[in-house]
């Protein structure tokens, strides 16, 4: 099997799942209980928070646990509503829908929210983020890596745009694609919130994390018996966070080492994909971009054809967002970016992980030529 | 190791660990993916969902996972709140803070909550709570097991109740300590809105359920992708659904052997409790009340000291909620009981499952026998 859909989830490594086992059976305790087995677990989630801290240059105590990326986009952007008193919030038009679906009932409620068009590339205009931001404007909230193109926003250059035009405004960063695959430095991007999720990095479903800059007044989501600090309630899930501790630091001890391995994979594949007819590629330039993304243009190809051709090869990539991926509409992000149906309805999205092969690259690339052309004449 | 304290968390079974695995590290696509990985997993999913339906009489389009009771509670008072008009909702004095907060934070919006005192025993009077439904209630919402005291509301005739004075009025049912373990059918208990956890079921942390009966308008609390038909975003935690799925099935398959086996630790444990000095049994009889939990008060002993005490015998119990534990203030379930201080003060709980066994409390009341009063005299 050739699994290149990371970007949707990817498969727990082998230490990921020892862990869990380990968590699950043996250190089952519950942190909350003051006694020794809830001290074991409670020392595992430090090492945890430990790991997830460094890699993002935080605090321990600003590291939150959620149920995953979802969670935490719905966190930040309904706790920030709930704690400040503006009316006012920015976002882009390429969020992923969990952190859309949450502005858009906002923007019900009577809340005004700016959706930041987009270019080609798939960038957001700095000087129309900054223009946006107003003395109400509560949050802005920026996909760093797009889950779709892979296309990086300057979190860098926004951060301080955003402190610089007004210091109360809160600069929300989802880095679920981004999270030990990019370097983080939420002092240098001046992050006060940052969402990540655990089974985007060869970790467990259903854990994630909330960083929340201390002092930020973001008001708990979920509510009860008080744990992590107040801040989001319930037993935690000792197992899941062990094993999110154990998959981000092989993340953070292999960046470097990671990134060369797929950019190798995304230029093999890039490369072979070029010397065809009629693609395209979509999204920023090989240098630029995420190199754990790539997104093409199969001209006169209908992707969900094409994705199931390769299927039947045990290939496995996605036309766009896996979230999306049942709903028959085009693609929100390309349809952003400019691109017209045509160039939508043909588009595959190959999401790489630190386990896959330039091999891989090769055979799934052999078989494109193959089948590519015979789509096409199908299709006519 | 004897471990007593189930009600607050237990230990997964190997079955669940197992297929836990599996799922983490071979199935493990995502089942919003249109590809066969993410058919497999959604495979696993609907195998749970059988067996969590079959379990309490609801239809399978009626399951939604969450990320564990607290989140299931929230969403359950929440999106009641925010889904229906009235203002007014009913609970109890001896809910668990994953109710009792989200009602105490609608409270601060302006709704009109009422909180039900609770007799000697920890029951709720029906009369009163009849009286206490108004035209504008929206919500009953009732803990079925007391997490403290194992005291059982009478659900079917609380349901008959509630609607038959105001058909309007949803009722939502904690069931965190009940589920498996307690026979429910959300049809004879006209049960709208359902929560329970893996944790407490010898599953996995991180994971639960909402039933939500099919035209309940309860709004959904975590947006995005729009998974499990638009009612709960966020990518499928498929390892934890289906460790789930897996656990439930034991309990269910098995709850009438379980029941008889820890009502017989149960029952050791307070004959062998009762033959001492100055004890006091808290809750409901040893016939009324849940097998899984007793709530004992040793006179002129701290709980705290106690726990500690056995704990040094590789024997672990809790003093009251695991929830509560680190707050250092007195149970609100056995305050709404009427109980003095003093009585709070010494009351430990000993919460069981089905892998206790008759040896464990003997070996438990044998070392109660020393210790105790051994500590009676180091307090004088």
């Amino acid at each position: 099997m050739i699994y290149f859909d990371n970007a949707a989830t990817t498969r727990a490594s082998q230490e990921v799942a020892e862990k869990m086992t380990e968590m699950l059976c043996h250190n089952f305790g519950n942190p909350a209980s003051i006694n020794k087995l809830g001290l074991q677990v409670e020392k595992e989630i430090r090492k945890a928070t430990e790991i997830l801290s460094r890699g993002i240059h935080c605090k321990p105590t600003e590291i939150f646990y959620t149920s995953g990326g979802t969670e935490g986009d719905n966190w930040a952007i309904f706790g920030t509503a709930e704690g400040y008193r503006g009316r006012h919030l920015i976002t882009t038009k390429i969020e992923h829908p969990a952190v859309k679906k949450p502005m858009e009932a906002l923007q019900q409620k009577g809340y005004d929210v700016t959706f930041l068009p987009v270019d080609k590339k798939g960038k957001i205009d700095l000087q129309q983020l900054q223009d946006a931001i107003r003395e109400d404007t509560i949050l802005v909230s920026i996909i760093l890596v797009n889950n779709e193109t892979g296309v990086i926003q300057d979190a860098e250059k926004i951060g301080k745009l955003v402190k610089q035009k007004n210091p109360h405004t809160l600069f929300h960063v989802d880095a679920v694609q981004a999270f030990g695959k990019y370097p983080i430095d939420v002092e240098k991007m001046k992050i006060d919130l940052l969402t990540m999720s655990g089974h985007k990095i060869n970790g467990p479903k259903g854990v994630g994390m909330l960083y929340k800059r201390e002092g930020v007044k973001t008001k708990p989501y979920i509510l009860g018996g008080g744990q992590q600090q107040g801040q989001r309630s319930g037993t935690e899930n000792g197992a899941g966070v062990a094993g999110l501790g154990v998959a981000a630091d092989i993340c953070f001890q292999n960046m470097k080492k990671n990134q060369e391995t797929v950019l190798e994979i995304k230029k093999t594949l890039t490369e072979g994909i070029l010397e065809m007819d009629n693609v395209q590629i979509n999204g920023d330039s090989l240098q630029e971009g995420s190199p754990y993304v790539l997104n093409v243009t199969f001209k006169g190809v209908r992707s969900e054809v094409l994705l199931h051709s390769l299927e039947s090869k045990d290939i496995f990539v996605s036309a766009g967002s896996a979230c999306d991926s049942k709903k028959k509409v085009g693609s929100p992000v390309l349809t952003a970016m400019g691109l017209p149906f045509e160039e939508i309805e043909g588009a595959v999205r190959f999401s790489f992980c630190q386990y896959n092969t330039v091999e891989e690259a090769k055979e799934c690339f052999k078989q494109l030529k193959e089948i590519v052309p015979l789509l096409r004449k199908y299709n006519r």
